[in-house]
């Protein structure tokens, strides 16, 4: 075959497209919208006198030059309209122009179109660098989702003070529940080297509003904070500080001990208040703006002030103290359970906490996951929201999906945040939504935050998977306004991240809004939860039991027998119920109204119970699992049918995930069918197949490698 | 600041230089050079029948288009000169040539211009598809390094039939002295996702006639050669297989007790025979053209025939029998020293070895490091090179730097390995190279080898640092031919890597070429070896004793003492000398006639030992310290000149390793003058700085979390 090298011209671009880029990919525009954008953006008036304002300046520059194209400045000229950016400090001419920034407050901006004499164009003030920098991002956004400017008139401040990620990456840069494959952090070679990564890191996370960022495992090593690590940490901090993000810091509670010499780690002990004061201080010298300390004490093995019989807070307070002078804060995990396993592990933390409130210093956050279990695919909001009216409560959701299947499962986990943000806690009557716990509007909080667990690592994807980073995307949009819309949010990231195609759109929004639930469907449908295999968490395994601790265990979850399942938390069972609003507990705990999506959370219910559709529970579960398998194959559809609007390498992996997704849920779906059909002895409904194997064959399946551990 | 968009236009290229092409990045020639090749290159014609043809034509399209630019087909017509590709069997056209393809065995190929009627141009031709490729890629290198091809005419074949790479990668993705971030194999997603990457890792080895790959860690886990592991590896195969490349796996012996079920792994045990002739038929139902199997058996810890009392002789044979009907190989590692510590662990592979010379299968290959401790900076040739005549013997190189400062450091391992090549065995008499002993051509070997320990791993650049991809281009040269030329390489190397122009060449080429000694001086100076810290191998602890194995301690290396320095493996020592031939023995043997760099290798020498330069042993010892760090400070001061002619991304991560470089080199040399200060007790000679820190200062360093363990 004899090839000219002309005909072959366009098989070879010069670089592939993998996802690296994330949101801010910044391609062409096509050439009709450029054109229009150009006649008003034709330049950039923008301070660079410090670090956050060329942080702004740079990010705008870039992104129009790639979005408007190489001959956007072509029409440029004195008198065509310009992007004005400032502050009233940093500007002029934003001085002159006047506008309302008082409550825009430190990390808010206000967008305008302004058409005055020949300078007209857009205008993007705040009160600080900050502001403007989120202003630019945003700005950016309209742009990249095409939308209009000519009459843009927009005001944003962050709803939540705290918008930090939490990395789970330990010092070996292994990342517990991490599956994108290793701790960004380069120990190693930090401080020395500064990957360029760590800048994009940092513009990623400005573009939607996250601000903080804990660089190590909760369950942390006291190592962290010996002047090695926090000489590496200060580098990192100062990667993050032109984009606004402070870095904080996992501690461990035992490190007066590990790395001080101390005898104890008692939080009344007037030596560990010391300690701790001068090692804050210490961390001050070396990253002046740090953020404070995350602490997960007393939990799952963790040292923690009960050894000393104190309370939490009474160890959230020593470390508070310590914080104060510098502000910073405490974050206070309450994922605690105790060591002796509890007749209903889903109650420990409210009855270990709400006892406290009022009791924590003012710059301690307590910080609860969403679901008083463990970032189950569902759980009902955690029954803490709600509960400690004198105590800021910061929310920990999970970006990484540690119980949703890894990285090769799509699921966009906006629905289940908004789920949980939405919900109401009655507490304060109808209104009192978790949303209004977590953003202080309901109790007049002094300090707010939200947390998620980062699904980021090393995968030149970043966060394992292509639609993964849509978990990242709806996080952080999410911290900065908990009320804002998981649909707009997902269109928002698809078209800065696809194609603004709307054939493209549609469908793929439809897809990304319908995976969490088929998530729930295939692995733990109707208020099921934590039947995955042990430790790793990888694949089905409901069968388990008979490890250290029944409350690891499957069979404590689903309680499964001849005669049902569901874990009976109504007033008759453990009575979790009890510890919701009244309006809830009486909805949650009677058989008649609990929302069926959370019937086996809160009732042990029998296998011919007659269901809303008319199905009995057994057929009922049956068909659910069916269906959530189902969806699977009509994502890989929908999939299939987006090639043309996509670039052929993520294209081809996302399909590839998506066939890894689809054989995973059958796999899901066949062994729990498989393992309740051996207990409820019930035939399938019709037309609903048998598993592929016997029961035996799922339970011989090991998994001594699964990542993440 | 008001910025017209125009002026930024060049600030933002569509994607950093990050290494991550390699040596393949196929940039636009000057326009001058590429108008000429294109007079010689105007098309293609090669056949693309098969995925070989197919792999060999799309890089020649992809290598051309790249090179000589988007315009390189405007001139093509018939008539034109053209690349004709392809063997007699593929092409009619190479057939009519009549080409003297015979001596180019299987691999070979053969560049010829041809000038014959108005046809003309270049013709890659081979007796294989893998021939042909191989050649694309030479021709591919003449025109990335901007040879003339007016005249060419040459002709290759590889001087070793097996050049593997051996992957100390682990399941869990973890790589045993890695330092390039984690394993490419992702196991957890294969075989559902092929990553790209899988591809252009198989084109880089194809480029420089690698020809195998050794998956998994020689201390081997018996799973990966379950159906679930195969699987995975078989999919992997399939990536490789179009660029000429074979799987291999690593053996853990002990596999029919820990995944067969049997009770003993003892290779004269007829039902464990069984066992592994059925496992090695199903490895190639998985993959037909499998290589075969790489074993560490009876080596720190690694079952092996031994625990039964039989030889490793047995054990190979073994396999070598299961494998022997599907043309399968064993490589049996010759690492090996007892369970007791030896009083001279250099000379156990010799020892145990020897005497087994002639009693293994003809299709096993008995694989040798380098040098008879470790990869250590320096090591005299392994005396088994030579000694065992009846026996095939595998060079095994390390790439990856376990004891060469990691990622860090800068040492090109060209010339290191060129020295071992090099060296006279002197068995056949003088010019009986350790080269001729692994080509087959002193002993006549039917079989013949050549490994590299990768340094690949999951980081962009591949290899952790840009100038370690250097170690794996020259491993892969050398491999081709043992007799090559490591400035000739590491010439090529930098012109396709940066730059073919002469003011980079020449003194990055310098740079290069001078490191490797300088990592030698810093660490290990005038024949001392492994003064690294215990387990990890980061740093300097030459200290260190009282390990659970003397062996394993830098005290037993060095043996320095208020008299003096060194190991005596003099006739009157260990008598390790009396390993080599009798020509070397004595040269070696003797304080009069041993080559300095290996002084303290062979002996135990008084610290007034007055050296060549006239100076004292330990005058001489302490200035080569600081040599080495002065050599590292001079080559920051080249790279820093060299700015201007590399992009700013690889500029800037290679002089950010250089400053850590410089650190490390200084902390080498500071540790080990403190320390062996303490034990002579002398004066530094005149001009040599004290070190930085008191002795007990770098005795309190820990790195629990050094990488690659």
């Amino acid at each position: 075959m004899l090839l000219v090298l002309a005909s072959l011209l366009v098989a070879w671009p010069v670089a592939a497209e993998d996802g690296h880029e994330l949101w801010l990919r910044y391609l062409p525009l096509p050439s009709a919208q450029a054109q229009a954008y150009r006649q008003q953006l034709g330049g950039v008036d923008a301070p660079a006198d410090t670090p956050v304002q060329r942080a702004a300046r740079d990010e705008l520059v870039r992104g129009l030059q790639g979005l408007l194209g190489a001959t956007a400045a072509g029409a440029a000229a004195v008198g065509q309209p310009i992007v004005q950016v400032g502050t009233p400090a940093s500007s002029p001419r934003i001085a002159a122009l006047h506008l309302p920034l008082q409550d825009l407050g430190e990390e808010g901006y206000l967008i305008r179109h302004l058409q005055q004499g020949g300078q007209g164009g857009i205008v993007v003030a705040a009160n600080s660098d900050v502001g403007t920098l989120h202003g630019v991002f945003h700005l950016l956004r309209l742009v990249q989702t095409t939308q209009p400017l000519a009459d843009v008139d927009l005001r944003q401040s962050p709803k939540i003070q705290r918008r930090v990620l939490n990395h789970w990456d330990n010092l070996d840069r292994s990342v517990e529940r991490g599956y994108a494959g290793q701790s960004l952090w380069d120990w190693q070679k930090l401080p020395g080297w500064l990957d360029p990564r760590y800048t994009d890191y940092a513009r990623a996370n400005a573009s939607i509003g996250i601000n903080g960022t804990v660089l190590n495992n909760v369950n942390a090593n006291a190592l962290s904070l010996t002047p090695m690590y926090l000489e590496k940490a200060a580098a990192l901090a100062s990667v993050m500080r032109p984009y606004g993000i402070r870095v904080y810091l996992s501690a461990r509670f035992s490190a007066p001990i590990e790395i001080g010499g101390l005898p104890t780690a008692d939080p009344l002990d007037p030596a560990v208040q010391r300690w701790w004061k001068d090692k804050v201080d210490e961390i001050y010298r070396y990253i002046p703006d740090f953020g404070g300390l995350l602490v997960k004490a007393n939990s799952e093995g963790q040292p923690g002030p009960q050894d000393y019989g104190r309370s939490h807070a009474a160890g959230a307070n020593m470390l508070a103290d310590a914080l104060a002078p510098h502000d910073g804060i405490v974050m206070w995990r309450a994922f605690v359970y105790s060591h002796e396993t509890s007749p209903d592990r889903a109650k420990q933390a409210y009855d270990e906490f709400v006892p406290l409130d009022g009791s924590f210093r003012d710059n301690v956050l307590v910080q609860v996951k969403n679901g008083a279990i463990d970032f189950q695919p569902r759980e009902p909001f955690h029954p803490l929201f709600g509960a400690m009216p004198k105590t800021p409560l910061m929310m920990e959701f999970q970006i990484t999906k540690e119980y949703l299947g890894f990285a090769t499962h799509l699921a966009y986990l906006g629905p289940m945040y908004e789920e949980t943000l939405r919900a109401d806690t009655y507490v304060q009557g109808k209104g009192s939504t978790v949303a209004r716990v977590v953003d202080g509007s309901l109790q007049k909080s002094r300090l707010t935050g939200m947390a998620g667990v980062a699904n980021i690592g090393s995968d030149r994807n970043w966060s394992g998977s292509q639609f993964d980073q849509a978990n990242w995307y709806a996080f952080g949009r999410l911290a900065w306004d908990p009320m804002d819309d998981a649909g707009r949010i997902a269109e928002e990231w698809l078209r800065m991240t696809f194609s603004n195609d709307p054939a493209f759109v549609a469908p793929a929004l439809a897809m990304m809004m319908r995976s969490h639930e088929a998530v729930v469907d295939y692995m733990t449908p109707l208020g099921l939860a934590h039947l995955m295999g042990r430790s790793h968490h990888y694949g089905p395994a409901p069968w388990d039991a008979g490890s250290e601790r029944p409350d690891w265990d499957p069979v404590y979850y689903h309680r499964a027998g001849a005669d049902g399942i569901g874990f009976d938390r109504s007033a008759g069972g453990s009575d979790a119920v009890g510890q919701y609003a009244a309006p809830l507990a009486r909805q949650y705990g009677n058989l008649a109204t609990v929302p069926e999506q959370y019937l086996l959370w809160f009732h042990h219910v029998r296998w011919d119970h007659r269901m809303a559709s008319g199905r009995t529970l057994w057929d009922e579960l049956v068909i659910r699992y069916g269906h959530g398998v189902d969806e699977v194959a009509a994502m890989r559809g929908t999939w299939d049918g987006l090639a043309a609007y996509v670039d052929p390498e993520r294209h081809r992996e996302v399909a590839a995930f998506l066939a890894i997704q689809q054989d995973e849920a059958q796999w899901w779906r066949d062994a729990c069918v498989a393992y309740f059909q051996s207990l409820s002895q019930r035939p399938l409904p019709a037309g609903q197949a048998p598993p592929a194997h016997p029961l035996s064959y799922y339970q011989s399946l090991s998994f001594p490698f699964a990542p993440g551990i």
